[in-house]
């Protein structure tokens, strides 16, 4: 074979070597190859990317190409000629079985007869890209740690008593050019049987972590298989939700959540590890349950997707540090007071058996990194996702839960902390506050002239002064406010005068509106006068405003850190970033200043993260790597938290030349849904379940 | 530092420098350091093997050396100079606490001051050699898969959020030099507790399977730590024998064994395999029930050592390839039937937990790799225990057990093959015959003139014919005889005449000696006529016929192949092999011509090859690449097989020049026990437990 740089040349010398020239498109790679090469093998040497599971058999139809005569016509190639061998057998077994398009060949069985240009579509590459929706998202290279591989194996042979597993390795040595040596128990044991059931051909299960590290056969299957699934999971406090992942195609087959069933030992995440310092052990309990949770959104995600949980050879999970330590049975004590050491912050690759999750007993787990005893592996796949350290741009990430995780910075240098927000943003600690679920207050707007409100709730699309409104949320009533819902109404509050700059509910005007009602000697905003009253009252602004100041505070103490007095994006992550308006939150101080083109909400960025390791196996080094680089700043020990956190207690007085009020008063509606906590933010064929994480 | 070739020339630049000379016996290292250099540092620098688990803080007291001012005074130094710092406050707590010998330091404590020889006593070298009582036999360096460790970790700071589990790979990497990536669940689980409880010391115990693969934390305690324990197990169809060893010393602590509870199942490995193709799932119980007896075994050493079982950090498995398969829980079908395919045979590193083995749970157990499906991990043990490849010698393995394994070869080639002798050698298919246990006969002799037997049964010293003797077996009766009395009984009845070449009882001799009674239309010869009554009948002798034929025929074969006539060296390994004479086994032509000097007895040399494996790591890796060049020949499908089968059966017409029959029948006797086969060859402080093996 030789390479060679120009078509019109290579052309001439063709009847004369018995070689044909082969040019793959869209890669460029070209060659001579003897006539009767098949079409895989000549990519294979020149190293092209032609996906292939049954090893060129004609089984899996992984390979397919199309013939490109066109682009050789205009060399003067007769384009008539035939440049493949006709379908052989297998092709046509592989079509009538499974079908195969008129243009379609199967590169394995088409064999090379005269000059051609061969198309690989993207579909029968190995390394697909998954292209996400946001323009500024990196896309996902498919490279996941597990490989599907039909082998034949050699029968044994009294005159050749090497064992079945060394004729298994051999096979995979020969037939797939990858080393083996290792092979779990599981595999040990059952692979007789497999080996005899599918007459000596199997498919195997290889995981390799990473390149250079041994690969091992985690699991097998008597004959032909070509399809493997994964999950993503993000371990919240609150919500567990898992994405069922192709591992061929990357697309995200099934989603689902479940509350966290930790919520019997403890709300929020303090009170849970308060439950362990009582109850020593108690974090068994909690691990337990947390697993079989995990377990049974596994076997919820298969059956939507009709698929076998056995079919499920990969998992990755994210999680804050205490849901991370719970999960790997680790006394969460240590993360519950200073220095809050984390037992370990480092990657872990462990048995799905090892972790009591029923997928197949060979499958990987693979749990990104934490940052900090306070920032943790869901802030790395929040990194992941939204990839700072690819960027020129200096960006500030936002996750906020119960707490806000901070990350600012960008190809050079990042930062990270923790800011003790509380769970304000959650709808804890508001008065009429809730959960955003059915019923809950998720938009508001107030009259400026007659303070009258008008606000919808999450289940309905129809604002409160819409006709059939009542009809609409008959069922599910107005309950409450949730975490998105408390920032409009305050944002609009203090748009309308009723909250002062200091956060005071102006009493004064209870003359001009009877929403204005006096409670003690401070005063409440009635916003919905049913059953229940939902009202903002000035515990309720306090709260806010505590809650935004150690938001404002932590970034501003990054941005100290990093000396810089803007950041040029800003990136909303998580359940609230994604619920929240960005303008209300620029209305009321919760985020520096930013051109507001460049606020985003980033969805799950935290799943998406999963999702991203879970499919390519050299983002998990490159977050890893990431991580290690990351300063981690610990608000809590940094005075000058304490002076931002008093500076930013109130409402902001000079407002952001790019936050026009007129703007944020006819903002367009949101559509609720398509960042929903539980779907990443660019998973295609998508079913969406229930919408029960905080917002 | 410079390295000196010359002391009288090094001596001259002393006062100069401000440096000293330090030489180390005896590997005659030597350099120039600054003085108050510790001398544990000093080896260290100049890679002189000197002990160490608490890193140099004068707590293990591994590192103790002496100086030889002697070797120095022949220089013309002054010997009454102080070479070394008075003791200090470490050395002086180290003595007080646990004794130090008026002439020994501690290196770690003990400063450099002025020109110094320092002895490295073979007890304070990591890499100790272990001797072995045959001369003939390797003796093994002492280098096991686990290493303890002792660190003091850094506490965790708030302005440094590294993890605990970080934490303490730094120190392993600062304070030991080895760089750990991997730790067990458990150890992480638990270490937050452990570094706390021991106030940030610990002992850590890596584990590194092999050079250049990941080293692993396996288990951890709070403060500090120096005892570890091994156990080399022989899994035999028969009988379980457990050795327990101190993995810095290499003793034997204890030995116990243990009937195989499989018995229940078959008493021998077919019907144990027939078992399982009977009960589909039946190789389950099997599992369960050889697991359970290894960790009661396990339970039993170490109570009889005094230590606790979860100090035993590592263990070494042999057996034959059912025993292995079914120790694994692998269904041995495969291995019942023609081409006997092993599931695997490469050899296993698996932790204890994963095989449900009760010791350390972090502690790995590593399993000797098989030959063939005929040829064990016991036989891999024989083969690494009598190491033939690294001999130039041409020797002959004989394991004999249900069936013989064989090996044959030198450091240039190496061939294996089992012979199917069946279980007449362990007494069975013997009418009179029995397991090797108090009462069996083991020791014949026969007057050829009288033909009147005198004998020794197990339990007994006495001669039959000793004054006493019916005294001194009152107890425990006269109950069979064993494989090595029926050996004794047919060469003594053959040397008598009363057995001819072709292994007729010669009936006609019923006129001389009551002893010889009809049975049918053969003879059989009376041994004790009591009860039960013990004869040799005309089947016992073809039934020995039978297999010391198999057994020959196999050898031969072997030489065969390897296109000799004689073997330099035998060697009878395991139990048979340890109590049979060796003239008798020449006499009946079990074993092919050989100086009768060179025929030497192995005793348990599988379990030896276990204890060795488990001593020394690098031992691993050869056995694993001796097995992978081991030629294996299958004795069913090569026609010249039969031939030499067929052609054995008779007893040797022409003597080997060597065996004098002079010498048979005077033979000096043979201690019992010396190699006992629940006893390694040559393990010290042993404490022999029950004698249950066949023999």
């Amino acid at each position: 074979m030789t390479l060679e740089s120009d078509v019109g040349d290579a052309e001439t010398e063709n009847t004369e070597k018995g070689d044909a020239l082969i040019v793959f498109t869209p890669s460029g790679k070209r060659g001579r190859f003897p006539v009767g090469t098949p079409v895989l093998s000549a990519a294979r040497s020149l190293g092209v990317d032609v996906d292939s599971v049954c090893g060129g058999r004609g089984i899996c139809g992984r390979c397919q190409v199309t013939v490109s005569e066109g682009s050789f016509a205009k060399h003067g190639i007769e384009s008539r000629r035939d440049h493949l061998s006709p379908q052989g057998r297998n092709e046509q077994r592989y079509d009538e079985k499974r079908g195969l398009k008129p243009d379609r060949r199967l590169s394995c069985s088409a064999l090379l007869q005269n000059d051609v240009v061969i198309d690989v579509p993207s579909d029968s590459q190995v390394h697909k890209q998954v292209v996400r929706k946001r323009a500024e998202a990196r896309d996902i290279e498919i490279d996941p740690s597990i490989r599907l591989c039909y082998v034949e194996v050699e029968e044994p042979d009294m005159h050749n008593p090497s064992s079945d597993l060394e004729r298994v390795y051999r096979a995979l040595s020969e037939q797939w050019q990858i080393d083996v040596s290792r092979a779990d128990p599981h595999v040990v044991i059952g692979l007789q049987k497999v080996l005899r059931q599918g007459d000596w051909q199997m498919t195997v299960v290889v995981h390799q972590a990473r390149d250079g590290e041994p690969s091992e056969i985690i699991s097998i299957w008597p004959g032909f298989k070509d399809v493997a699934y994964g999950l993503a999971v993000d371990v919240g406090s609150t919500t567990i939700a898992a994405h069922l992942c192709d591992l061929h195609t990357g697309e995200v087959m099934a989603s689902a959540g479940l509350m966290n069933p930790q919520i019997r030992f403890g709300e929020d995440l303090m009170s849970r590890v308060s439950y362990v310092m009582m109850n020593p052990g108690g974090e068994q309990e909690m691990t337990q349950v947390i697993r079989e949770s995990l377990s049974t959104l596994a076997g919820e995600v298969a059956g939507e997707a009709g698929i076998d949980v056995d079919d499920i050879l990969s998992a990755v999970l994210v999680g804050n540090p205490v849901m991370h330590h719970l999960f790997l049975g680790i006394d969460p004590t240590e993360l519950g007071g200073a220095p809050f050491a984390l037992a370990t912050g480092l990657a872990i690759d462990i048995p799905a058996r090892d972790l009591d999750i029923k997928i197949n007993r060979g499958a990987r787990v693979y749990i990104l990194p934490c940052i900090a005893g306070h920032v943790g592996a869901d802030a790395a796949g929040v990194a992941l996702s939204e990839s700072p350290h690819l960027n020129d741009e200096l960006t500030l990430i936002v996750d906020v839960g119960t707490n806000a995780e901070l990350i600012l910075g960008n190809k050079n240098e990042l930062l990270a902390a923790s800011s003790p927000t509380g769970p304000a943003f959650e709808g804890a600690q508001i008065s009429s506050g809730q959960r955003a679920a059915p019923g809950a207050i998720e938009r508001v707007r107030i009259d400026p002239e007659t303070l009258e409100p008008r606000f919808r709730v999450i289940g309905s699309e129809l604002w409160s002064d819409d006709p059939g409104f009542e009809d609409a949320v008959a069922d599910i009533g107005v309950t409450g406010i949730c975490g998105s819902g408390i920032i409009e109404a305050l944002a609009e509050l203090f748009l309308a005068g009723v909250i002062t700059h200091d956060g005071v509910v102006d009493g004064s005007l209870a003359a001009r509106s009877p929403r204005m009602i006096a409670d003690g000697r401070t005063f409440s905003y009635v916003l919905h006068d049913g059953s229940p009253l939902v009202t903002v009252t000035q515990n309720d602004v306090r709260a806010i405003q505590l809650a935004k100041a150690a938001l404002y505070a932590g970034a501003k103490l990054l941005m100290d850190r990093m000396r810089i007095t803007t950041v040029d994006r800003i990136t909303l992550a998580g359940a609230f970033g994604s619920h929240i308006d960005v303008k209300y939150a620029m209305v009321l101080g919760l985020i520096p200043d930013c051109d507001i083109e460049k606020v985003q909400s980033a969805g799950n960025a935290a799943g998406t993260g999963a999702r991203i390791a879970l499919l390519n196996r050299a983002a998990r080094r490159e977050i890893e790597e990431v991580v290690r680089k990351i300063e981690k700043v610990e608000t809590a020990v940094e005075p000058a938290f304490q002076e931002h956190f008093v500076d930013a207690m109130a409402f902001p007085h000079k407002r952001d030349p790019y936050v026009k009020l007129s703007k944020v008063v006819t903002l367009p509606e949101r559509k609720s849904g398509d960042d929903s906590p539980d779907t990443p933010d660019d998973g295609s064929r998508r079913r969406r379940r229930r919408r029960n994480a905080a917002g």
